[in-house]
């Protein structure tokens, strides 16, 4: 007979219940966005809700209802009452006895989660540590996918490093982006703000689209150039920008203290900004 | 409230099952195996249970109990009964609220299937058509990771084109192997066996190994070294070999035929010296 071991647990393979055989959990065969709300407003959505499609159709589920999708989110929103969420969802490809290519008639599984949104004001005021870690993630991070493994080990690795965040380094040498979030370098002499160039190798984030837009108003010109550790070492300021965190000021990079050690003054100029964008309900 | 919704149903966050909080399903944060039995003896189990033991050291899933893991197989194999079967199991850090950074404590879960394994002999006898497609993987494929989706977007862009595998094509126009099995390559005159060579560009394959070990025996000698697609569709043979099906013909390349179309002699050479392994209980 054909049975499984689920955890210390013995039973048929056909009562195994379908979460378990989720192609989200065999493969990371799903896509997912996370969202957060300001004073009761849930921020960018439609960006968010227009990535999310494209990420589906890129890994080809089919007939994703985004019409479906904007209620449940805001639906969920509403029904938890918080004026500072944060709003996570995925979609599977659909559950079945594992096998590489998915069968036809799959149903999607859908999961998304509400919780309070706390931001972290010290991690703002003083800074954070990064470190720098290779870049082993697929050649198509423009998909927000659930294969996030290499994330992850990045991510441990600049924990035991005492870092918050770990820069990924390509093949290049060049910095691509956090591994949770983008990554920004001002250069003060030159009045430029540096980041890497959107494509395959980068989330579309949608955070580093609303600092782009807001750069100039901090007296900023974007330059869409990567930029290796040893010159972002030497920059006047760095920081990274995330959806649940907006900016987060960078003030050491691989035990390097930058520029001053402390948040930079255009940093803390885009922080407001940012701000003033979360009151707008952009 | 913190709140959580699964396909149609509204809960707290709270009442989660932990299941749905599987690290494995929000990163694919999990190493697996699949193993097959010939007339009831599990082929290789010692260097399944070596190469599960290395990958989830290589992400960090600590404390692995190898000996229970291999009780476990044993155990289930012997219950489901069948002569020839398919064993898959895989390990996840564990399940929690969802955060890059597992934190302290996890309990990893544990799958494992086992179901009748059947032998394809019509695809064996004739040859499969396969076509190519990008390496999208990540850098480190040496890794058994449940971070699968390049493999399967590779498998549906085979499967349209009506080929059952792909082979994956790296940014230096080299094959490094099938999206789903190890690929070999046979010079005829130069009584040559191709491979890509071990390193993180590809899994360290148990049948590969096995098929390296017996290419004397068919008189080839082999070579680790990458070809590109347009020297594989110049050979005079070509295979693909993976644990659940060994050795399989490949007699078409992006829609040119291999050699003389038909399954070549090197190739049912190694396949019959493959099975003789499988009688060797190895």
């Amino acid at each position: 007979m054909e049975i499984a071991r689920i955890n210390d647990r013995i039973l048929p393979l056909t009562e195994v219940p379908p979460q378990f055989l989720d192609r989200g959990l065999f493969f990371g065969d799903g896509v997912y966005e996370v969202l957060r709300s300001c004073r009761g407003r849930i921020f960018a959505l439609e960006e968010h809700l227009a990535r999310f499609e494209r990420s589906a159709a890129e890994i080809r589920i089919p007939q994703v209802d985004i019409t479906s999708i904007r209620s449940q989110v805001l639906e969920a929103f509403e029904q938890a009452g918080f004026e500072n969420a944060k709003i996570y969802f995925h979609l599977t490809r659909g559950s079945h006895l594992r096998d590489h290519l998915p069968c036809d008639g799959l149903r999607p599984n859908f999961l998304l989660t509400v919780q309070a949104l706390h931001d972290e004001p010290r991690k703002k005021q003083e800074g954070i540590r990064v470190s720098t870690h290779p870049d082993w993630r697929w050649k198509r991070c423009d998909i927000k996918s659930l294969n996030l493994l290499p994330n992850i080990l990045a991510r441990m690795d600049a924990d035991r490093k005492r870092c918050t965040e770990a820069l990924l380094v390509n093949e290049a040498g060049l910095i691509t982006e956090g591994a949770g979030s983008a990554f920004f370098a001002v250069d003060g002499s030159e009045k430029t703000l540096y980041t890497h160039p959107l494509g395959p190798a980068i989330l579309p984030s949608i955070t580093r689209a609303v600092v782009l837009q807001i750069a100039p108003d901090a007296g900023l010109r974007p330059v869409e150039e990567a930029i290796t550790p040893k010159r972002a070492a030497e920059m006047d300021e760095l920081f990274i920008a995330v959806t649940t965190k907006d900016i987060i000021p960078v003030v050491e990079l691989d035990g390097r203290p930058i520029g001053s050690g402390r948040p930079g003054a255009c940093t803390r100029a885009l922080m407001d900004r940012f701000l003033d964008r979360y009151s707008e309900g952009h």
